[in-house]
């Protein structure tokens, strides 16, 4: 396995990301892929770089962008005012999957929200997605939860 | 039905809060209750306040405090750079349970972040807590995800 470096999403990497998002068998009817990166995409950016409470993180390998996953530090007053890691938006490009870099990618973030003081770290993965469930119950990750989700629009509207 | 105020939680409210994030079944391990407010729920006030994508609700009734929520709001990519709003830490005081208080309280909370431009709502909810997994359903969530949990450390040490 060549050496996976971990980074700051950059707007440049945005065109690249976008497309990641939407090469996924439930991301391909729900994101724009127009060549032009739409300008939403560059609103949520901007707004994910002002906040230090998101990491948003892209992984390279030799210059190549092969995924991305972000990081939302959520702090709250439950479990004596514990810090939360939460994990969303992980993708790996189609040719590098099952090659373990997901893995990789998983244990970092896990290392990012350690450093950061966070005594959990939490996702959510649609009950579709079989084989990563699997995956973060390797990881130690309890599916303890039930992930409700409530659409108040549709997003290609 | 008594009416019902939400407002911002003030650092004055922290010891109220804490009794009831504390007086609940799986809470009741894992919060600390003595008198004086724990520095880290203190700590963790100062974290939540100063942070423009957190809003930490309480609910009053007569100028009783009978509940409380966290509503995270949460930039990101996916869906075509969808924010989302996500509920944490909702608790209602013991005697004013089974009064309809915390459907008030959801639908205040997803009419905020409909107002703050939210694409979707989400929150888990522990799977042993089987009536709130039938009143988030009344709500139109969708338990369409499993959500997992991975504890870095104990909170109580």
């Amino acid at each position: 396995m060549n050496d996976l470096i971990a980074r700051k999403m950059q707007k440049a990497d945005l065109g690249v990301v976008v497309s990641l998002l939407a090469d996924d068998e439930l991301g391909r009817s729900r994101e724009d892929k127009t060549k032009v990166v739409h300008a939403d995409y560059l609103r949520a950016f901007e707004h994910i770089d002002s906040d230090v409470n998101q990491y948003a993180a892209i992984f390279e390998i030799n210059g190549e962008l092969i995924g991305c996953l972000q990081i939302t530090f959520i702090p709250g007053l439950s479990r004596r005012g514990s810090l939360r890691g939460q994990i969303e938006g992980v993708r790996v490009s189609r040719d590098f999957r099952g090659k373990g870099y997901g893995a990789k990618m998983i244990a970092w973030a896990i290392t990012k929200c350690r450093d950061r003081g966070c005594k959990m770290v939490q996702l959510t993965t649609d009950k579709k997605r079989e084989n990563a469930i699997q995956f973060y119950e390797k990881f130690g990750f309890v599916k303890s939860h039930e992930g409700f989700k409530l659409t108040l629009a549709s997003v290609l509207e």
